[in-house]
């Protein structure tokens, strides 16, 4: 990005604040519906500063300075980006660092006024840049409009993606029943809501059983949900809507309306109808509740673990969609170990080459997430992507780290494989087999019924902790039904935070991750999806274990078999003979079905 | 406790509730040092109800009710103990119970007033007890007095037993070194801190190096502690004061005053002058600041992770305490033997052998707290203590559960071995081998430094939840130093709380004590205490291991061998090892000898 171009930018910033009468401007990393992937017409932080990364915070004063927050991970990025811009880079996390409200208490004037966009705000974050500032000395105040929508000339349109209804016998539940339960949660945290608010795209998709492809792996749609006792209104681009999905909304008791059009519903309510919505919700909202004369409330939030428990059709869903994803890619590792032999291949040819052979599986419907094929070192870079730039070429030794999932019409799938391209070195063994034995050791846990992902996380740290190996990224995160890669409300990771205290129960799915990644060198990540199922009630309480629904061979030629105990062989034999038995009559291909049968022989 | 008694009692009270113009009177359990454990004089609710358990609210109000909350462990004792009495029996955590805000809310009339005695309340508590009232209506008020001061005619004297010198070399940190830290800790809390207090009583004798015995099974002494920036002030009962001990508070810089003095130190302070305390300090203290209009503030209190880890001296005498203890313990172990199949002893009689044992050893001060001999279905009861009643004869066979430990001069003791006195059921020897692979799970456990108590529970639990079993108690507390058996600030446990979230560092003590009871049938509990080591630098962070305290044999002949993995194997010989080489020189007698080498014989 020119720096100039982000100087202009920054200049028609300045003048429109000086419209709105404010001293400094927050242009935060957000969307109105707390995405973790938003469409690039809400990229405003990248688009004002030419920062790219995924995390940071803009703040603009009309003084004449400007700074990004970023976190360590994108400090040598952001030094890059920021080159040349008005924007001085301020590392969060160390200690020299001022947070924002800090560095606006040095620049502003008495009496300033902080400005955000409420649409790109919520209370918490809004609080947690805010609450240092002298309450007597400054103001924090929405401003009457989105700046980006008068000085982002070219910005990008919504996305309007068609939607796809999915069957209720592959959601498990309707839509009216779901929306029912989502009305009777909020009324049960507030006995006096007349509407419950959603904004999350997740759960609007979720709810209605419908998807669409508005956000790149993210079968969403950009939506707003108002969910009544009775009935319910969808908020989104009505162009969309063809005449099969409008007939179905309106079977389900759902209206339809424009996208912006909640505003309008929450103008027309009687004040006496309260709104519900959870604490994630966009400040646009409320402060449209406020001007209107409408009260609402903050509400415990409960639809994350509504959706977190899946239906046995979603189950199944998962099942069918891991068979799949099974299949393709039993192909392309019968395929890989030829064509590395042959040479040619890199990083990004079997990235495709993968890609190719999931979308011939039936309902494929894209990638879940993008690619992770990291060769040697490049396998110890965690969120690695490869690119023209980086695209190594692979050779018949080390180790491949391979992390990639697909969206299937019935379930999403995420796996990773790390695969002996050849030789191994010794230290390459025993972190393989470390991590493999952390991977065994979750999947294997048997645990009461309630217990949460704080408890959990030591199983898969155990075994490589001994050996002096840690891995700094969570275990495991919930996957979504044909929905997002990433899905709360639970995780395992050695962390206390609200995720790793939900309480498991049957039903829900969670991803077994542990890695190790020797900088440099290579890394290792063994992954399976796996479903939580009951596992009987003793005198000590009812018990749940794991069920691994991803099905593909783990790489034994890797393996120290000297640090493998019987009980982990015996797992490993089970569990490569449910991946053989569930395959093998889907493979046409006699070499596939040898290729098959040899990677998942008893050992 | 006959009835009548208590009515007398409470009757007494409302007449002093008259005087002091309040319409209800709380006495929690608690003691002006929150002590875990109080001294008679303190136990007031005890008194006015009759009620003996360790846990329990008692509110009278001055119209006529009387309600008494406890928890589950006591409904069955509450309500025999109460019977007959004005206290209604309140079951705590059960729904239909009205806590006591709801409760009182019923009772009060509009404008009541509830009070409570400040020394005998603290702020959370107090918060907790009364949030619930409506401040319109109702307000609550500590009183001029303590009223068990009037009613209360033959209560027990405050104890005042003499004080011991801790010398500087087993404590390996001098008082004024502590006092100083102390100081600096608060002042860095709060920078305009004059005067930092203590109340509680082990900080206390932590930080002079004294050690008393007001409190059956813990050293400590009733006293206050205010430090200043050079000189501290020690406010207890003068009369145990010999000269040896005051020339040594004085040669510390610590001079000292009557118990009740801080009153008068508090009055006679300038008001400039800034008191810090934890949040644990009763209310006495912060209503005296008031009164006399000295400024004073809660703060972040860091005395508890300062004596967590220990001195290297300290880790010596422990060492030497165990090496004491375990001598003790051998010679029982080897004795009960041949005791149980000659026939003739109970639970009572083993504990009194077992104590005298103890006592025979150098430095030898008491028991850390009440042994636990439970023998078959009694080793199911967590809290079992024996007596005349409940004593049951040992056969030559099953389990027997014991929980002891002992006070030396040079540090504290905490150990559980469950016995085979004879033959044991294949049930009892599958739980015996869970629970031993639990024990050897934790103990062997290396984790990266800052590790905390929740992340490190499932250690303990991995092997008994596969096979469908759980325990409800804690799974590892802190040990004090020639102080309490349970010491903060630390815990091992599976629920997230304060105690869990504490980072572990190196020299810190804490125990090993996985259990499985099984009612009506059996208990086991195999416990050590252990000492946090440092466990050298990775490329992936500092790691810390555990090297167990205890010195004792685990018993073998209830192990099934079959589910024991080689690497525990090869724990248990490592383990036995060192009980042989650091007991045997300690052993006079032959058998014994022999005893310790058969007991500790490689497998």
């Amino acid at each position: 990005m020119n720096s100039s171009i982000i100087n202009s930018r920054v200049k028609a910033l300045r003048i429109w604040m000086e419209e709105e009468k404010v001293d400094a401007f927050i242009v935060p990393t957000i969307d109105p519906h707390n995405s973790e992937y938003t469409p690039d017409h809400w990229k405003a932080r990248e688009w004002l500063t030419g920062f790219s990364g995924s995390a940071g915070t803009a703040v603009v004063t009309a003084g004449g300075r400007a700074a990004l927050w970023t976190d360590s991970r994108y400090f040598l990025q952001a030094e890059a980006q920021l080159d040349g811009t008005p924007f001085d880079l301020m590392k969060d996390g160390l200690p020299e660092t001022p947070d924002v409200a800090a560095w606006l208490a040095a620049q502003l004037p008495e009496g300033g006024v902080v400005g955000y966009y409420g649409e790109m705000m919520t209370q918490e974050l809004l609080t947690s840049l805010t609450e240092g500032l002298d309450k007597a000395k400054y103001s924090s105040a929405s401003t009457s409009s989105d700046p980006f929508r008068f000085i982002w000339t070219d910005r990008p349109e919504l996305p309007s993606s068609p939607l796809a209804i999915m069957p209720d016998d592959m959601a498990g539940a309707t839509a009216p029943d779901k929306l029912r339960r989502i009305f009777e949660a909020g009324r049960a945290e507030c006995p006096e809501a007349k509407y419950v608010m959603l904004n999350d795209l997740s759960e609007i998709a979720w709810a209605l059983n419908l998807r669409g492809n508005d956000i790149e792996y993210n079968p969403l749609f950009v939506s707003y949900l108002i969910v009544g006792e009775r009935r319910a209104t969808l908020f989104t681009d009505e162009k969309r809507l063809t005449p099969e999905v409008k007939e179905y909304l309106h079977a389900a008791g759902v209206s339809t309306a424009r996208y912006k059009g909640w505003k309008n519903f929450v103008e027309d309510t009687s004040s006496e109808a309260l709104f519900v919505f959870p604490d994630t919700m966009n400040l646009k909202v409320t402060e449209q509740c406020r001007d209107s004369g409408v009260p609402y409330r903050f509400v415990p939030w409960h639809v994350p673990e509504m959706r977190a428990v899946k239906t046995a059709a979603e189950q199944a869903g998962f099942r069918e969609a891991m068979e799949r994803d099974g299949v393709a890619l039993v192909k392309f590792l019968r395929w890989l170990d030829g064509a590395v032999k042959a040479g040619g291949q890199t990083e990004m040819s079997i990235d495709e080459r993968l890609t190719a052979l999931r979308a011939e599986q039936a309902g494929f419907c894209g990638l879940s997430f993008a690619t992770i094929a990291g060769y040697g070192p490049h396998g110890a870079i965690v969120h690695y992507e490869a690119d023209a730039e980086s695209d190594a070429p692979l050779r018949a030794e080390g180790l491949l780290l391979l992390d990639s999932g697909a969206q299937f019409d019935c379930g999403t799938t995420d796996i990773t494989r790390t695969i002996a391209l050849g030789p191994v070195s010794d230290e390459e063994r025993r972190v393989y087999t470390l991590v493999l034995k952390g991977h065994i050791a979750l999947s294997k846990c048997r645990f009461p019924d309630g217990t949460t992902g704080i408890q959990l996380d030591l199983a898969a740290r155990y075994a490589m902790w001994q050996a002096g190996y840690d891995f700094g990224h969570g275990t495991g995160h919930g996957v979504g039904h044909r929905l997002c890669v990433h899905e709360g409300p639970h995780q395992i990771r050695k962390n206390v935070r609200g995720c790793t205290l939900v309480p498991f129960h049957a039903g829900m799915v969670v991803t077994d991750e542990p890695g190790i990644y020797v900088a440099g060198r290579f890394g290792v990540r063994i992954e399976n999806t796996l479903l939580t199922v009951a596992s009987g009630q003793t005198d000590f309480g009812s018990f749940l274990s794991f069920e691994p629904l991803t099905l593909c061979p783990i790489d034994l030629r890797p393996v120290d078999f000297d640090l493998i105990t019987p009980e982990e062989r015996q797992w490993l034999n089970d569990y490569h003979a449910t991946v053989r038995q569930r395959l093998l009559p889907r493979l046409d291909d006699a070499a596939d079905r040898e290729w098959l049968e040899a990677a998942t022989k008893a050992i």
